[in-house]
């Protein structure tokens, strides 16, 4: 009987494994082939027309099998990434990913591991690589922490237990509408948006994030804050919480830490920083100073998906105080309590620090690429970055066509293309289109900022797989659309408006976007 | 030049390509045997002590290698995952995972794509995924849609753009404590406290949200939900949104959507429905009229790692007005302003319909998954387990020993151990103690509920691998301990206490936990 009712019944395990055993070894073979060969690739291109047609269908109500699935993957969309896992994209801030996590991945989805809670290994392993990220950056053993999805989440959680932990009412019970005092925190004017994203979902308003200017370095301006902490008290608000950044997204400046956390500390406020990708820079003894004054935050947020240069999604937050950590986020459901002895006899499960109840097993690629490489070999290629953006902006400065728009401290580069004479207006219109055009070359993906009002061109650089010599290739791309677009202008004075315009089909002249490898 | 720099500049790439292409293989080839074999594993056991000493060694400094990171995962992890990849997993409300998904997730982390937005096949493909779940679930297609982390987060993003749009003032600007009126929201006190959650993380206060008693069907009692309304109306309170839960957590129940959907419209409220497992009840034409109403959301929230079976994480909001939906997580960050012809040269990035900037590649797994079976095979899926459910309750049914403690709508069954003349007290500290054992024996892991204050185990069935044999085994087992546990009582009273004690190297009697096979 059971053998019969064996045959009948479903499931989406395959009827043959072996072909989906045969399917894993060709996805095996495939991405060490690709990764081997991914410097030879354009970093980024536009997407054909008929490539884009091929997801405009209906959803496929009869199967169409595995191995349709993945060609499907490996014609239409393996050729058309953003690009953040190429030796040449320094885009925003994106990590470039490592292959033992790939694999990583494909074991926790595997295994599947709803790691909410509960006596399981997978915990454990949560545990240890907290553990290890308090021990690197100098947290105490008894702070809590929590892997969540990126750094605006870290961002999110650590602000929430701010709220929670100084509003100085029953905030979780009454909600915001019962302040006796409007609850108002400060930032430098360089802060991520992603603050103001967590001061608006919790009900605080985006006036509430005082937007303190910042110096020269661009970093906040210490008695403009003090002096907004007063007129705010003054005013009747409550200012509960100061932000620092390490690592701004614009120009990688870090706030001076330890003066915020003076402040925080004299005026009985919370003291956050994200530390997006900044944090981590103080796995370097050569950088560690940079981000001095970082250990004595109430919470820290920071990616590990950025300058750990793990595959998304891998973030994490550490609070100082576990119990207000705890006490922010829990809730009481009956179907979730400790059962002694029991897959749920342990304490203080996951969801009790944060927004998730079910939870992926993000901890095994952080676990295992931390085994397999040893911490050192992150610090070793961190500084290896900050060294190769130092060379490029010493390649710029000895270019005559291009500029450092801003100090360089740490990963970051802003920089454009000049041409004597030409108006502010014009060199932002020209380098929005030389950056388009370079994009779209598929030699190298910078991405755009804009510095003291002034359109840059941005190399954030968090790749363990960039070379110095791609910046002289970048150097070299920059110059030469530059010089071509000047050409052009010439003949066409509106030709930095028509550039700007969608070229979807456009190639850099003489080259199809595929062959980039003649440059090197 | 170049060659030289290549040699000194570090990377995390292998300096051999053939060894992690080799463990590669072998990762593989584990995973496929391991799945093959799952059903003769425990479901479950405790973590020995040696194993939980070696997650407590501090950071490795050094490199260890790939091969020890995997040899590592392998002895200490693998053998102690919470298990609801199990064909005998039914606790809490798990999914079961699906091998092409493990495959697609190795390939998401390999391109690493940032899915935020931008000119890029995964942002082609996660909309695809948006347009074919939007057509399942009867959505219209201007609708907009997010893939987000799970159940928690859908809600928290449906009720984030609840509160934006209904609200009645600049709440994104000036913040809660400047509401005219206190913003009120109702849902049955069988609600899932991901709400209370992210009602209270929304700065909105546990008790803005009026939780209505429910009927003997565990549905929300409509006209208690009016009476509500109007009462907190009057009392000068704003009600803003309804939320209608289709499958709670508990018994599966649903909630009368299409008369909260009337009740919302006449109110002029926001209607959002937590579909956590439920909503894709409605891919099976036999169960679609359970959820009736729930196309007429204006938000909502579901699982696809729950009932449509893949590996976490990956859920989906839903929201009929698109506006209204991007109004609500909208910020303006220059460095992300779209560059037409460029990479960011398309519109309305995900980043601004939800919380996460960075977003890993979650579709992929989706898309693999449904092209590979098609969307009639879950459907057919869904209401074996159904069938399954109905099976299970059969058997209890027939059983002189096992009660049920709820009806059985769609995939949960509650039921206990009985013992005739025993005081609900004493049934509900042996049924506790009855699921410690079954779950310690790894035949089989249910989980706990309430149901009406009594301890209840519960079998939520969201598992691609169970067959009803599965069920069989299952009444076996829980008779089988239930009248040992009578029998130590009986010599010893406090059995029920003692028994709930820790007990991480119990094994059930005559058997190892490792020899379930024997009992097929």
């Amino acid at each position: 009987m059971a053998g019969q009712r064996e045959e009948i019944e479903a499931t989406l395990d395959p009827s043959d494994w072996g072909e989906i055993r045969q399917l894993g070894h060709r996805v095996v073979d495939d991405v060490s082939d690709y990764l081997q060969t991914l410097r030879d690739l354009p970093v980024w291109r536009p997407i054909p027309e008929e490539v884009r047609r091929q997801f405009k269908s209906s959803v496929p109500r009869k199967p169409e099998g595995a191995a349709k699935a993945y060609e499907d993957f490996r014609s239409h969309v393996l050729p058309y990434p953003l690009g953040n896992h190429h030796p040449r994209f320094w885009g925003w801030v994106n990590g470039t990913g490592i292959p033992i996590a790939a694999l990583a991945e494909m074991l926790a989805a595997t295994i599947n591991n709803n790691t909410w809670g509960g006596e399981t290994s997978p915990i454990l392993v949560e545990r240890q690589v907290l553990e290890w990220l308090k021990e690197l950056l100098g947290f105490p053993q008894e702070a809590s922490g929590l892997l969540v999805s990126g750094g605006s989440m870290a961002n999110l959680v650590g602000l929430a237990v701010a709220v929670d932990a100084k509003a100085g009412f029953d905030v979780a019970e009454e909600g915001l509408s019962a302040a006796p005092k409007r609850l108002v925190l400060y930032a430098s004017e360089e802060v991520h948006s992603s603050v103001d994203k967590a001061v608006r979902l919790m009900g605080l308003g985006f006036s509430a994030l005082r937007k303190i200017p910042v110096d020269d370095e661009f970093r906040i301006d210490i008695s403009q804050l003090e002096r907004a902490i007063a007129s705010d008290r003054a005013d009747g608000l409550h200012p509960f919480c100061v932000v620092g950044t390490a690592g701004t997204v614009n120009t990688g400046a870090t706030d001076p830490l330890n003066q915020l956390a003076d402040i925080a500390q004299r005026e009985g406020m919370w003291f956050h920083v994200d530390g997006a990708f900044g944090a981590l820079s103080a796995l370097s003894p050569a950088l560690k100073q940079l981000t001095s004054g970082m250990e004595r935050a109430d919470s820290l947020g920071f990616d590990l998906h950025k300058w750990m240069y793990l595959p998304s999604e891998a973030a994490c937050t550490l609070v100082r105080d576990s119990e207000a950590h705890r006490r922010a986020f829990s809730t009481h459901a009956p179907y979730l309590s400790k059962q002694e002895g029991g897959v749920t006899g342990t304490e203080n499960p996951f969801n009790q620090y944060g927004i998730q109840l079910t939870r992926s097993f993000k901890a095994l690629k952080v676990w295992m690429s931390i085994k397999e490489y040893g911490s050192d070999k992150f610090a070793e290629i961190i500084e290896q970055n900050v060294e190769q953006a130092r060379y490029l902006a010493g390649l710029i400065e000895e270019s005559s066509h291009i500029e450092l728009l801003a100090p360089v401290p740490l990963n970051l580069v802003n920089f454009r293309f000049v041409a004597p004479g030409m108006s502010e207006e014009l060199l932002d219109t020209l380098n929005q289109t030389l950056l388009v055009r370079l994009q779209q070359s598929g030699v190298a993906v910078p991405s755009q900022r804009l510095i003291k009002g002034r359109f840059a061109l941005c190399v954030a650089n968090t790749n363990h797989r960039t070379r110095r010599e791609d910046f002289d290739v970048l150097v070299r791309e920059v110059e030469k659309i530059g010089l071509e677009l000047l050409g052009e202008s010439e003949t066409n004075p509106s030709i930095t408006e028509s550039a700007t315009k969608p070229r979807s089909t456009w190639e850099a002249p003489g080259r199809g976007v595929i062959g980039v490898k003649g440059l090197m």
